[in-house]
């Protein structure tokens, strides 16, 4: 089966892929620069301009907030803990209303200090995310839950699967959805399946980037499209079959590669990518 | 629930373990000096003494083959490629057979070199399986499939989780079972679940080694038993009630610290931690 290329415009920026050498506003410029429509920050870059002037910031430049990376980190040891962890998300989540972004993106979080009790860090994760989402839904903030890959199960994120997303979205309802990352979810079996069960109304954002062989870290070696192994266009035909009609966003974690080239150099190839291999 | 320390009489040494300091005449003899009951060896070390010989000794020393490490690898980008896997893949059967192994451990194979078809990989690994499971039936070899972590799909493994494992078990039939090495599989949800669905036939192996935070090396950084974040004693409770009833192999990648150390210190650890942390 041929697949058609992308549509130009659906590409947008997720911030981490050019985080070591350009603030935020040097982002905002440098996608209208590229006409790259889209824009997906992290938190650390927001806190550069403050959600109020990095909204303004984006809409004068004509960009769209794809997502703001993130929230999530439920589990803890103690109660003290994750309380901290709600009061976090609930001010990720008003900064996210503030850009008007398509959504938050949920980083789950993964086993707190010390433990090995994987299942009760999923309950932390369910049950947190059910404390936040009415204040999500009440000021229209949808949460994407991001199934990371199975590496980040420990530290990261305790959920690790499509399926394992759309069973919380069942248990939780409205104003939740899912993220799919090509870089963790592509060796999913499943994955065709789970992205139709998880349908038009689920799926929340599109993240690119490329499983590379031989991956030489476990968070900081992912690929530009094209440089590895992910079919990403087949994947992307069945976000599509499934009604997904948003962006493309771009989150490359590379410290020995794409993070030591000129920001310019990499939004240029990031477009010609996008085109040849999503 | 506090689950009681496994039978000490079920540890098996896999030589990966040791495979930097020591033959595997060494491997046998130490393990037997070590009340270490079951030896699973990797084909490399098995060619310093040929199938036959190596039997002997490993018989003339008390010791069961709880495994052979390893046949698979189906997937190749050409005829000849896949091919020459099942060549020696039946090779590989025929030592299983002269070593009296409780099976041989099936590492699959990834992408064939330049594809990104995962889906077709699968489909090379079926067909290969297929066509030797006849002759390991033949001579009394049960295969085990090993569903190897995610991180590996592209280049060691496409089988990535007990249910598909599972599944190639319905599809193929007699002679076809699982080897479950808890660091593959521990962060799988569906985990439980899939070790119930395998039963006491299909599981022909237990693997146990630990997940350490930070996690330094996709392929040689696995931890001693303890050291980890792995609830191993779960996941052994799980399969026991399965009616799994055989060894707990030891195979630990570890190329910065337990492959530097002296092979008697590592199996009298080995032992120690078996009894505290299995």
């Amino acid at each position: 089966m041929k697949i058609a290329p992308p549509e130009e415009g659906l590409l947008s920026l997720n911030t981490a892929t050019v985080r070591e050498k350009w603030s935020l506003r040097e982002m905002i410029e440098g996608c209208a620069r590229h006409h790259i429509r889209g824009i997906s920050p992290w938190r650390d870059k927001l806190a550069e301009l403050g959600a109020k002037q990095a909204a303004r910031v984006i809409r004068d430049n004509g960009l769209v907030v794809t997502g703001l990376c993130r929230g999530g980190m439920f589990p803890a040891a103690d109660r003290k803990g994750r309380q901290a962890a709600l009061d976090d998300n609930r001010r990720a989540i008003d900064d996210a209303a503030i850009l008007e972004a398509r959504c938050l993106v949920l980083v789950v979080g993964g086993l707190p200090s010390g433990s090995k009790d994987i299942a009760g860090a999923r309950e932390m994760v369910r049950d947190g995310i059910g404390e936040v989402l009415e204040h999500a839904r009440s000021v229209g903030v949808p949460l994407a839950i991001e199934p990371l890959h199975p590496m980040y199960a420990a530290d990261r994120a305790c959920v690790n699967t499509m399926a394992h997303a759309n069973d919380l979205c069942d248990e939780l309802g409205e104003g939740l959805g899912i993220a799919v990352d090509v870089y963790h979810v592509w060796w999913d079996p499943q994955l065709e399946r789970e992205i139709e069960r998880a349908g038009d109304k689920r799926l929340l954002a599109f993240h690119v980037c490329d499983w590379l062989v031989p991956t030489r870290d476990l968070l900081t070696d992912r690929g530009m499209m094209g440089d590895g192994v992910i079919d990403i266009p087949l994947i992307r035909s069945w976000v599509e079959r499934a009604g997904y009609r948003g962006f493309h966003e771009v989150e490359i974690f590379s410290a020995q590669n794409w993070w030591q080239r000129e920001p310019d150099e990499v939004l240029a190839i990031c477009r010609e990518r996008h085109q040849l291999y999503c």
